[in-house]
């Protein structure tokens, strides 16, 4: 029987996105699509790219509207799924795009929200080294942010086979519907056309322990993060350019003759056998340009035998593999379905 | 059996964006994809954007590499589809994204051309009055120019129903994908961000013949268009902004209490039966980014009643539905599929 | 003695613009800088790019802090202006940036603002034929709307030498500088970036009587204009694409041998004088790129000879040369100062 | 008696700006113009951002054209400087815009430019410690690379002050003007727009030894620098996001209770009387957008605790401070005149 799917926060640029997948997604139907502010008005005033649901009514966002469904897409403010999620069918799947259950920490919560911790859902990143087995059957799921999704998987190879230090630098550049569709005067076009700028600098973007909390994961080790994020003049996409201090033997094979050859060898190894990684081929770049609207994720690598560092980049898309796609295809993973299923890896490009 | 596609111009922009749409079209299969500069090269060299397809090969575009398919995509320089078309097996479906076959009047062609004309085909838009009919069972599709297919939906209905007089002023705003991937100094990066400029201003550009066809074909009399086309800083899209006097008779109706309401209805019903023709609610403008990849037009109308002029403004993708997106839905046409086969109604938004 | 200068809504885009100039302005010194909703605040804080008056304190916006200035430019939101200025010193010079006293008749303001008219000040646009006269010792300058500074210097040769018929055409696009820094959701960067859009489509404009005003004025009879206002994916500039039905007699001469020529010289004379506006050579057309930050207008026309109509285009800079530009070029006009003082004719490009 | 001028290169990019600087610099006087491939055009054709210039004509470039001015501007491709500016009067100030003389170690030019080394010239970044009393009455100077600029004045305080390991990593985003005006696809606005892409990565950028000359001459020991630039979509501007991990007794300070102030105080001192530094106050952030057309270079510093790393992240215009700006200041610094003479700290925004 086909699941029946409710998208919370349907007016928002996250969960327009994840309709758009629905809509061409052959496994599932859309059932309930509520808001909050927007909730009486029809689908077609909010997100008028949508034209095949320009009728649908937003109904308010309530346990009682998203009762009844097989699965849940929670596209909320952050703090405002757990106590939905606690109304929800335990059987259903809940599948939550905001950032209430991704840490394990509750200091590490506390330190960046100022709430109480709510709990630890299995983590919507298939891709991460034993992470699908979580998935499969899982009734709750908690969807990425979206910068930990384009450094994470930029990065876990080098951290799974000890490549480098654990003292990772990461400047990232996120186009501003990251930002979402709430207004404020920085994130008008008029300001942020031919501008860039960096926000939370300093190790205080929400994203730092996230990001901290997969690669010491994978590394067996804490690992610390530089974290820098900048508003680029685009509207999607995250390029983010990762960097670590090779380790002393790492570092004596990976940077004399072959040295890069035998880096590169641990990245294609450990995307092997993922849809939606791309090592690009030597010579080439990821561009965010390139993955826009779909769930590819870009990636190169590189060592600087000068500075001793390798330098790992990454293009995804920030609402789709970075939120909305994320969040589909743990779906699909949970349910036992193709992770592919109404995904596209082509982007919409130039 | 399943259709074995070829696309002439894979590494140019139409045909990377036909590349797209065919490899989500569930009924076609895709064989030769070749270029000229660009032959022996993989397509993940060219084409960044489509990962699925990387590892094919560009061949040297020829009628050897093109014949034994059952549809060959031409998206060649105006003039190169002509000579590549009659070399190919007559029942093979021929769609030219190029300029070649869509002009009626020798003269016309001649005039902007300045080279012999090669002939008329099937005008690959189906949703003119009477065109859908002539596509089916074609075997060779001229598509229409972006510009033409934006205003031509656009205005259609007006000069069916005789509403307007026959001198339309059209101002468009193409995205700069539209002058294609050969590089030029004024298209750099650049230069058009944050600049919006003209180009073949007062009847020179090339698209002008093709919009007074188009249209006086509908009105049953020669139809005047002033056509002004703009650079917009934008990679795709085109917002066309088309307006004409009202008739005196028109113009008294719709003028005054309940006239919008009676142009509205006119609307209404020319495009009711068409799946990706979408007229906005009252109220609402198409834009550009809401069709982004899309093969829907965006349409509203306005009446002007202190200039008595009505305004007719749609927004399309100039790749999509303005290009490959026409193109992939007259095949469908023609092979006798579901028009919207392989084509999405939503928008990647923002 | 230098005059001394006050600037109201210095938080906003125009008022930054305005001190922008000023600062470069030798003869002037700038005064209070006042605000409502960000007084108390350092100018710094909101306006980051002038570095040089970044100390300098918001004072509350009030006939107070107003009062004892040479200068003061009112740089409001609509309706604010007719209040204050009444409070100020008559021997004072004024000079709106808002519409409250643009409009010469009073059911014009009264149908597009909704209030009573609160009088008619002189027009701040010294290349009105006879404009500049009379501001030349004025001590109220209403300075125009950006859309009407761009159309009016584009058309008024037209309509002052009898070359076009009574209904002009008129499809300009804008950068959205032009909402000024109120948020809303359409403004952001996400949904401006890479979209156009329409807004106040059939004759709903505000400025749409500005210009019916100033190229009825200049024509001597009643001009219609149907007018189109676009929003471009752009922080500032104006492209304007005007046209209108060359008169039977002017189109005998512009559309045979050497029309076009004549209508050229018609458009030389008419700017010979003027320091700001540049008519292109033949063959280059207005880029709003080229006339950013600058007060120079570009300026092209073409006779299309099939459709019987004169284009002429456009470019400004919507904050300089359509709103802070142009108040201080007004005030020059008004002390007798040279006009171009605290002005550059130099754009920031590319 | 004014020193006149000549511009060789004037029909690209920098030889752009520096005109545009030129034209409202009151102390000198413009003379030939010159170029190669558009010799003999008018310079209006090729700046139409620089309708004061308009009429000028444009020579070849060469010696005999240079020759016989106070001050020649070099803005060519790398290595055509040094043969040209051997035929020049040794006495003429001539100021490279180029990188043939920016490098000290003949090594590093041959490793990165492929030819023959040919000198060193004084450095024009005035703002660098001991370099400004190099500059006065200097006749040659070799103006910094854009990003180095950038870089440099962000990170040399705390390399002066001992605070950081000689370490740096710098992902630096610029707009696409940094490639100047050849054409090239990857540069055109249809693919630049919506996308950030890095170059250069692993060290193979040319400024990465200027960066690390720069850093190590401060630091008195061999700094290194990770280096990555990427391509943002706008057409001017530099974001440089540097950091290095913290000395321990820094650390011990500066991460504690007020050592960010101890860090800040470091900043404040290092650039209490540069007239074009800026360190922004504290909880504001440098963005390109507010430095558009100025010479200023916002700066802000950050202590992650966390990760134990300094983050200092400025912007610039590349083209105006980091490139023709740099070039008119250091000529000031030659010539004895008032730095700023010429140059705006006003940024054109939004």
């Amino acid at each position: 029987m086909t699941p029946r799917v409710a998208v919370a926060g349907a007016s928002g640029y996250a969960g327009g996105e994840i309709l758009r997948l629905l809509t061409s997604h052959p496994g599932t139907e859309i059932g309930a699509v509520t808001a909050h502010r927007s909730a009486d008005r029809h689908l077609g005033d909010v997100q008028a790219q949508l034209p095949g649901l320009a009728d649908r009514v937003l109904e308010e966002t309530s346990a009682r509207t998203l009762r009844g469904h097989d699965v849940v897409f929670l596209a909320l403010p952050h703090g405002q799924s757990a106590p939905l999620a606690r109304e929800l069918e335990p059987d259903a799947l809940v599948v939550d795009c905001g950032a209430d259950f991704r840490l394990r920490d509750p200091a590490d919560w506390k330190r960046f929200y100022g709430s109480e911790h709510a709990g630890t859902w299995p983590y919507g990143l298939p891709e991460l080294p034993g992470q699908r087995a979580e998935l499969r059957g899982a009734s709750r799921i908690a969807v990425p942010g979206c910068y930990p999704t384009a450094v994470t998987l930029a990065l876990f190879p080098a951290y799974a086979a000890g490549l480098v230090e654990p003292e990772a630098v990461v400047v990232a550049a996120s186009g501003t519907s990251g930002a979402g569709p709430a207004p404020g005067q920085h994130l008008l076009g008029a300001e942020v056309m031919g501008s860039m700028t960096p926000y939370g600098v300093g190790g205080g973007h929400r994203h730092t322990p996230e990001l901290t909390q997969n690669l010491s994961r994978v590394a067996g080790e804490r690992v610390t993060v530089s974290f820098t994020p900048t508003l680029a003049p685009m509207p999607r996409g995250i390029l983010a350019t990762c960097s670590a201090r090779l380790r002393p033997g790492a570092a004596a094979g990976a940077c004399g003759d072959g040295g890069e050859e035998a880096v590169r060898a641990v990245f294609e190894a450990a995307y092997a056998d993922e849809p939606f990684i791309r090592l690009l081929p030597p010579g080439r770049w990821p561009s965010t340009g390139a993955v826009l609207g779909s769930n590819t994720v870009q990636v190169q690598v590189a060592v600087d035998s000068e500075a001793r560092r390798l330098i790992c980049v990454s293009a995804i898309d920030n609402l789709t593999k970075g939120t909305a796609g994320g969040a589909v295809q743990s779906m699909n993973a949970a349910l036992g379905l193709p992770e592919w299923l109404g995904l596209s890896t082509n982007g919409v490009a130039p």
